[in-house]
């Protein structure tokens, strides 16, 4: 063992974060080992922690620590709206951002046969055996506004008509504050397109 | 404890990461849990490791997980020279892009009276010993070129003239790459100043 191997084991364990480089993890390893020991063994803690007890929702597939997410649990939610996500960020987005107050399905994926992700592997016959099960009245298709989240909300929408229940799709169009010269031209399009009364 | 505490916790603690704020620490929440467990715990791992057993040199202070680093203890470094830094990221970076051969000496900082930072915190005493008592003839300052550090570079500088040691500073000027028309007025004002024959 040479003696910046700890060191260095650190630094090449911190690339696992997403948009860390090599860089970026020799500044965080400095930074705790200087300055924050506490809060490098916090976040051991913290990590170790969820990568033990925090798994799935049984009923939405979400990332809970219980059985069933408190979401799911929560009888004041509407159980006559369900919203189809890919991630369990995209709950978090929803919740933080609207009042949506019904109930959710997290794919945990998009359909992506290249890369052998099929309605299997999305829970799309325990989505289906839900909704002939529970009085669902609107799916909210809610997944990614990119090719295969498109995909993935054809797909739903093809479900949820075999069961005669309102299907909707979130709005595409400019984002906030989004400028018409600098937007990308499907944006444009559908923006048009999509106009509604005024 | 609601459903995402574990979630939210992690979150928390990952923010101890200099740059690392709510979104990106969310979304490093997420990556890990979905996408990279074993990571996750591998980084935890390594984070109470680290934290148990890097300390510093004895002899130069640099983060080393024995009593005295590597470079400090191999004898084919040359005695005479020492590198006077302030973090060991800055050894590091000599170590990398230079063929510098000589020893080295961490101040862990930079004279900051304001933040209760002196000579003490900077372990000038100890770099003083080691003057007296090692064959140093060339204490090379490379502190950073910033107010404090050449607040820092001047301390030094009178500690090595007291021992008619020779003290030299890193240059400064033009970035490699860099560009005359965008450079800050100082960096220019240095780069002429201290223009070499050609």
């Amino acid at each position: 063992m040479t003696e910046t191997s700890l060191l260095q084991q650190l630094i090449e364990a911190l690339k696992c974060l997403p948009g860390v480089g090599e860089k970026t993890a020799q500044r965080m390893t400095y930074h705790l080992l200087e300055r924050d020991r506490q809060g490098a063994a916090r976040l051991a803690e913290r990590l170790l922690e969820a990568v033990e007890k925090i798994g799935h929702c049984k009923q939405c597939r979400t990332l809970t620590e219980r059985d069933v997410c408190g979401i799911c649990a929560n009888p004041r939610r509407n159980q006559e709206q369900l919203c189809v996500v890919e991630n369990p960020a995209d709950v978090a987005a929803i919740e933080h951002s609207t009042d949506y107050s019904g109930l959710y399905f997290v794919l945990l994926g998009r359909l992506s046969p290249l890369d052998g992700i099929g309605p299997e592997e999305l829970g799309l016959d325990q989505l289906e055996s839900r909704l002939d099960a529970q009085p669902v009245k609107e799916l909210i298709l809610a997944t990614n506004a990119t090719v295969e989240g498109e995909v993935t909300a054809h797909v739903l929408g093809e479900i949820a008509h075999k069961r005669n229940i309102k299907t909707t799709r979130i709005a595409q169009g400019m984002p906030v504050g989004g400028v018409l010269e600098y937007a990308d031209g499907s944006t444009v399009a559908h923006a048009f397109m999509d106009r509604r009364e005024y």
